[in-house]
């Protein structure tokens, strides 16, 4: 397997593109990435092109090679991949995956999603048949997950909301964040109920947004820029949905994370700066635990601590988070990737971690049998 | 790149499976391949579903993971694929870049569709912004090239119709096609009129279905198989769309099957079968041209002479085609292959094309601007 690097990234802002057609939105980032990595259109070898609700909600049909003729891409392999909220991830560990294994040199990743549409409504837990009828919709499952995490773990509604209050705060430092003003823990605890314990705050909202990111082959990237970022692991996992009463935690997160140090030969204390799958401010907390930036049940004061937050040790979610810029669920993933690539070459502007040489994107989505369908580490380092 | 073998097929009869749920009907040539294959669900090291237009239809999502459980398989990277009419064969394409890049060593495709729906409609032909408002369906694309064609060629509607009479004559002998009643040039001519000049018998029907194969490297086949059957060649391409006015041939289908015979060493005179992409009459005789079996302008004098018959010098869609099994979109490059792989192993019954060596399996779909969005071209030898 061969070394591969990020060469170039690009995004929208995350938020209310109502007037921008799906089509148009998903060339913004197109046009950018290509302007950013220095490369021809004409030098892309595969193209994979991530939307998850497109679909259902617009009638949206083989979307990836209409929004990359925008940009003059034709002819090449283009492949429109759908995965929940891992469909950006999972398009970009498929372009890895080709780089890495020499089938292509070059490969360019975008992800794209609106969902700012009337009367949208609340988007199923994916296995749909059984559970989301008996009321299983995603905030349900979290709210448990929640509910008995601060059971076991002695964690407050107080603790969970400091995640949307930090990672506000983080937004408003952001340009690309669609929330950027600041909350504090009353806002979030007295904002309406939607699950409890998960109030509007602790949920993520809904979207509209796409992001880019151009891969290359190590020994070919300084062709492109003098700003390659590696590639230093690319795990994709599915649920191993043996434990459905084990609600707290996911295997499969703690599984996911061990495979991507594993890969980089890295470990938790060697991370500078996280993005995780905030959909929740629950999800948050479990989630720097399968990361190992704590022990188990030891999230919630982790946060409390600060040392998650910029300025602290291990800051999670500088972007803002899905908290405060919004999910659109197949661009998400992809855009963790250009805050990741931004962060280690030190243009993240007002929220730049100092000195970050190595960053770790988690994401995951689809829930089934109290686990998760799909799970992706990607480790970053300059 | 390592050489690749197919070890194993199974597929569901097409037709109406009204009362099965799109997973269970999903998860059926799962058990069968694991088992035609001799293969553990824990040896399979990633794998790729398929399917279309379940999110649009159904609100189905992240439908691979619980397909693949229903099996056994979980734990594995697992993404869906949705790339038209090519989505089977897309993923089939990704499998093999996998296992032939080094990065796996054996890979499961599944495609599935459910199509026999209510109020199903037409379906758009892809580009949806303004032609098919516009009236642009599919099969009114296809119904301007065949005008287009028997006018530039001197073909005529008798000849078109000996498509469809033809393909139901093979399905006849096809215990896996849906419709397998013989049909005259009269009962296509006769048959309600859809877009002049395609009659309802001109075009393909729905369907419900699934298909499923699995990969290995060529250099781990025998543990599994004594009937491996080899990947020659494996292309995917998109439309350059740079000749919108041109209607008549697609520049995309002649430059997949020229770069599917070159990744093979192959040419159009070692094939001894192949199954292509009938959605319409028209297309099958357009197709003929671009696989090199005759001249441009000589496709339905082949289909006239015989030899694209079961008989013949190069049978085509010896399985009954698209026009005969239906067409349910994300099965449908999957089965193709299928029928190649029972037709190399001389397990096709009554419809076995004898001594066949050389399979040829081509694949479009998603119209843009007078092209096709997605083409492939995959060839399996024994």
């Amino acid at each position: 397997m061969r070394e591969v690097d990020i060469i170039g990234v690009g995004m929208t802002p995350f938020g209310k593109h109502v007037n921008t057609p799906f089509i148009e939105l998903g060339g913004v980032p197109v046009l950018e990435v290509i302007k950013n990595a220095g490369i021809k259109p004409s030098e892309i070898q595969v193209a994979f092109c991530s939307y998850a609700l497109a679909g259902q909600l617009f009638g949206v049909a083989v979307a990836g090679q209409s929004i990359l003729w925008q940009a003059g891409i034709n002819k090449i392999p283009v492949v429109n991949i759908e995965n929940a909220c891992t469909s950006g991830s999972s398009a970009f560990h498929l372009a890895w995956s080709m780089v890495a294994g020499g089938v292509y040199d070059t490969a360019l990743v975008v992800g794209v999603e609106k969902m700012v549409v009337p009367n949208f409504g609340l988007i199923s837990s994916g296995d749909t048949e059984l559970d989301t009828l008996e009321g299983l919709v995603t905030p349900a499952s979290f709210a448990i997950r929640a509910s008995r995490y601060m059971e076991q773990h002695g964690a407050t509604p107080a603790q969970l909301a400091q995640v949307a209050v930090k990672n506000r705060y983080h937004a408003s430092l952001n340009p690309y964040a669609q929330f950027r003003d600041a909350i504090t823990i009353d806002d979030v605890l007295n904002s309406p109920m939607i699950c409890d314990p998960l109030t509007k705050l602790s949920c993520c909202p809904n979207a509209d947004g796409a992001a880019a990111v151009i891969l290359c082959s190590a020994e070919k990237s300084a062709r492109y820029t003098s700003k390659p970022v590696r590639v230093a692991a690319s795990v994709l996992v599915t649920g191993n949905y043996e434990n459905p009463l084990e609600l707290v935690p996911w295997e499969t997160d703690f599984r996911a994370c061990r495979l991507g140090y594993e890969q980089a030969g890295l470990g938790p204390e060697d991370v500078d700066v996280a993005e995780c799958h905030d959909a929740f401010t629950i999800a948050e907390i479990l989630h720097y635990e399968a990361m190992g930036f704590c022990p188990v049940g030891e999230g919630a004061r982790l946060l409390e601590s600060g040392e998650t937050t910029l300025g602290g040790k291990i800051p999670v979610n500088p972007s803002g988070g899905l908290l405060s810029k919004g999910h659109p669920v197949g661009a998400t993933a992809v855009a963790q990737l250009v805050e990741g690539v931004w962060q280690l070459r030190g243009e993240a502007g007002k929220r730049q971690v100092e000195n970050a040489q190595v960053f770790l994107a988690h994401c995951m989505g689809g829930d089934k049998d109290g686990d998760t369908r799909s799970c992706t580490i990607n480790i970053l380092k300059i």
